[in-house]
C-alpha cells in the first residue's frame, strides 16, 4: 500500500496505549500556583522538599562542575554508584544511579509491566508510580491503608490474587509519614508471592528512627529498594536518585535508561552530599525540630498531628476531605503552599513539609483562619 | 491461580519485550575509556561537546540557582519554554523542553512506536534514536547516505514502502558534518508519506550556515524539529533539549514524560544562554576557525576533511574502516579522545570535535603517529 495514495492517515498515528492516555501530571508544580495566583508563595511546605538545603560541600562540588558543564556527565555514574556502594556495602553492581526516583521508577515499570500487568498499591500511596504503571498499560489494584499506616500484609496478599508482577510499597509513607520497622518488613516478605517483585521506596529513610530501612541483602531478588538526594539531603532540584538491587535486575536498567540521562553537577553534587556525614545528622536534627514546631502549631489549633518518620507532618484536621481541602485552599490562598492526601479517609488531612522558623511562622500565622475559612464554608 | 504455590516463577518477570533487549549503551563514554586506559585524556574531541564552553552568563544562572537546588524545578519548564517560543516566534503550546534530545527522542518514540511498528533513517546515522526504537519494539529500515549526505528523498520513498510511522533526519548531520539547506528540506517534505512523523534532528544548526534550519511552521503536523543545549551552547552536562512542534503533538509529551525531571539550574541556565546572543556568535566564529585548524592539520597529513555545518569534522582517512578504527585507536592510546562513523562507507573517516588551541595541538601531535601505527599494521 501507497500511504501517500490511502489519504485518511492522522498524523502522527500514535499507538494504541498513547492515543488512551490522558495529558496528565502526577503534581501540580507550586510554580503553577504561583502563576495562577499572581503571587510567589511565602511558605513552601507543600512538596516535602528540604528548605534547609544541601550540604555546603555539595553545593560548592556543583558549582565547581558548572564550569565543566561543557561536557557530557559519565554515562556509567561510576564514581557515584562507587561511592554509594562503599556507604551501603555493596557492590557496584547491586546500584543504578537515575534522574530521581520518579525516573528510576519509570524505568523499573518500562521492564516490568506491559499492556495488562497487574500491580498493587495502596490506595492513596505515591501517583508518579501509578502515572508510569497507566503510562505502560498496566492495571493497577489498590488495598486501603490499615490505620494510617500502608498494609504490606495486604499488599502482598492482593499481589497473590490478581498475580502482579510489582508491588509499591513506602517506608517510611508518604503522605501520611507512618512507618513500619525494617524488621517487621522482612518478616512479612515471606508472604510475598513468587514472581512478584517489591518495590520498596525509601525516600525519606534517612529521617526515620534507626531500624526503618530494611536490613536485607542487596542481592536478594524479591525487592528493589529505592533512595533519593531529593529529601533529606536537600537537593530535589538536581534530580538524582538511585536503586539498591539484584546484580541482574539493576543490569537490566541499561537495557531502557537514558544513558547520558544525569547532569554532571548532579552527579558530583551527590557525591559530595554523600560523604557529609555530619550535615545530614545536623539535617536529621532539624527535620526533628520542625516536626517538633509543626505538632505543636497542630495542638495549638486543636488539631491532630499523626506520628512522622520524614520530613513532613500529615495533620489529621478532625473533619472530612471536603473540610481538609478547604483548609488547604485557605492556605494556598495566604500563600502557604501545602499538600493534602488524595485517597479517604487519609484525605481528612493536611500534609506540611518541614521548613524553617519563617516557613513555619508563616503557617502558624494562616493556619487559623484557614481552619475558620473551612468552618464557615462548611455550616 | 496461587503464585506461591506455583514456585516456578522468576523474579522479577520482565515484559518480553525487556527480555529480549541487551543491555546495551550507545555510545561508551569518554570517563569509561579513562579508566580502562588508566590515565585521562590530554583532548576530549570525541563527543562533539563545546569545549569553549557555556555563556558566562549561563555559568553565573547555573551558580546562582545552586543554591534553590532543595526546590523541584518547575515541572512545565514555564519560563524556559515561553523565552524558546519568543525566540522562535512560535507558541509555547509548540514548544516541549527535556533532558536533551536523548530524552525527547524517547518520550517521542514511546508515543508513536509500538511492537513491530517501523521506523526509517539512515545507515550510520544517530545511535541513540536506534537504541529508543528497539527499546520499544520498533522495526528499523535504513538507507544508505548518498555522497556523505543523509539522503531525504530515499528516506522517505523507503518510509512510503514500509509504512513508516517515524522516520529520523538529522539536518546537520551526525557523524559526516554535511547538511542540507532548510529550503531544499522543505521541497522534498511532499514526498513524506501521509501517516509518517519526519524527527528533524537540528541539535548542530546554530552553528551551521544561515539558511541550514528548515523554514517551516511550528504548527506542520509533517514534523517534529529537535533543538538543544548541549553542543553550540555548550552545556551538554546539564541535559537540556527542546522540540519544536504541533500542539496536538507538542501535548502529547506531558503523556509519558518525567514532569520533574529537569535540573533546576539546568533550566535557569538554558534560559540565560538563550538570552546571550553575543556568546553565541562568538562560540560561532570559534567554532568556525576550530573547523579551519582541524582542516589545516588533515591536509598537512594527507588526509581529506569534509565540508562540516557541524562543530566536528569528519576527516576521511583515504582507506577502508578498518584502517580508520586502527588511526582512532593511536589517537585513544596517544590521549586524544575521538570517535568514527559506525557504517560503511562512512567509517572511511574519524570524527573530531572542535578543540581550543591546545587540544588541537594535541590532536596534531598525535595524529602523524596514529597514521604510522595504522600503515604499519595494515602492510
Amino acid at each position: 500500500m501507497n500511504l501517500r495514495l490511502s489519504g485518511c492517515m492522522t498524523n502522527p498515528r500514535y499507538t494504541p496505549l498513547a492515543q488512551s492516555l490522558p495529558a496528565s501530571v502526577p503534581f501540580v508544580g507550586p510554580e503553577t500556583q504561583e502563576r495562577q495566583r499572581g503571587a510567589p508563595f511565602v511558605a513552601r511546605l507543600g512538596a516535602n522538599e528540604n528548605v534547609f538545603g544541601p550540604s555546603p560541600r555539595a553545593v560548592e562540588a556543583m558549582r565547581g562542575a558548572t564550569g565543566d558543564i561543557w561536557m557530557y556527565g559519565d554515562p556509567e555514574n561510576h564514581n557515584l554508584r562507587h561511592a554509594l556502594a562503599e556507604y551501603h556495602s555493596v557492590s557496584p553492581e547491586n546500584i543504578v544511579v537515575g534522574e530521581g526516583i520518579d525516573g528510576l521508577l519509570g524505568y523499573l515499570v518500562r521492564l516490568l509491566v506491559g499492556q495488562g500487568d497487574t500491580v498493587v498499591t495502596s490506595d492513596g500511596a505515591y501517583p508518579t508510580f501509578n502515572y508510569h504503571v497507566a503510562g505502560f498499560g498496566g492495571v493497577i489494584h489498590t488495598v486501603p491503608y490499615r490505620d494510617d499506616h500502608e498494609d504490606p500484609q495486604a499488599l502482598f496478599t492482593k499481589a497473590a490474587e490478581v498475580e502482579a508482577k510489582l508491588v509499591y510499597l513506602a517506608n517510611p509513607d508518604n503522605p501520611m509519614g507512618s512507618w513500619h520497622s525494617g524488621t517487621d518488613i522482612v518478616a512479612v516478605l515471606d508472604a510475598l508471592p513468587d514472581g512478584c517483585l517489591l518495590v520498596l521506596d525509601e525516600a525519606y529513610v534517612e529521617c526515620a528512627p534507626d531500624g526503618t530501612a530494611a536490613p536485607v541483602p542487596a542481592d536478594d531478588p524479591r525487592l528493589i529498594r529505592m533512595r533519593t538526594f531529593s529529601k533529606v539531603y536537600g537537593m530535589a532540584g538536581a534530580r538524582v536518585g538511585y536503586a539498591i538491587g539484584a546484580s541482574d535486575l539493576i543490569s537490566a536498567f541499561n537495557k531502557v535508561r537514558n544513558h547520558f540521562g544525569m547532569n554532571k553537577a548532579a552527579q558530583a553534587g551527590a557525591l559530595a552530599a554523600l560523604q557529609d556525614e555530619v550535615w545530614l545528622l545536623q539535617i536529621r536534627a532539624r527535620i526533628s525540630d520542625a516536626r517538633e514546631r509543626i505538632n505543636a502549631i497542630a495542638l495549638e489549633n486543636g488539631l491532630h498531628p499523626l506520628p512522622s518518620a520524614t520530613n513532613f507532618v500529615a495533620i489529621d484536621c478532625g473533619q472530612d476531605g471536603v473540610f481538609a481541602k478547604a483548609v488547604l485552599e485557605s492556605l494556598v490562598a495566604q500563600g502557604v503552599f501545602v499538600r493534602m492526601p488524595f485517597a479517604a479517609p487519609q484525605n481528612r488531612c493536611i500534609r506540611v513539609s518541614c521548613g524553617d522558623a519563617s516557613n513555619l511562622g508563616a503557617f502558624a500565622a494562616s493556619l487559623p483562619k484557614a481552619l475558620a475559612d473551612a468552618r464557615a464554608l462548611n455550616v
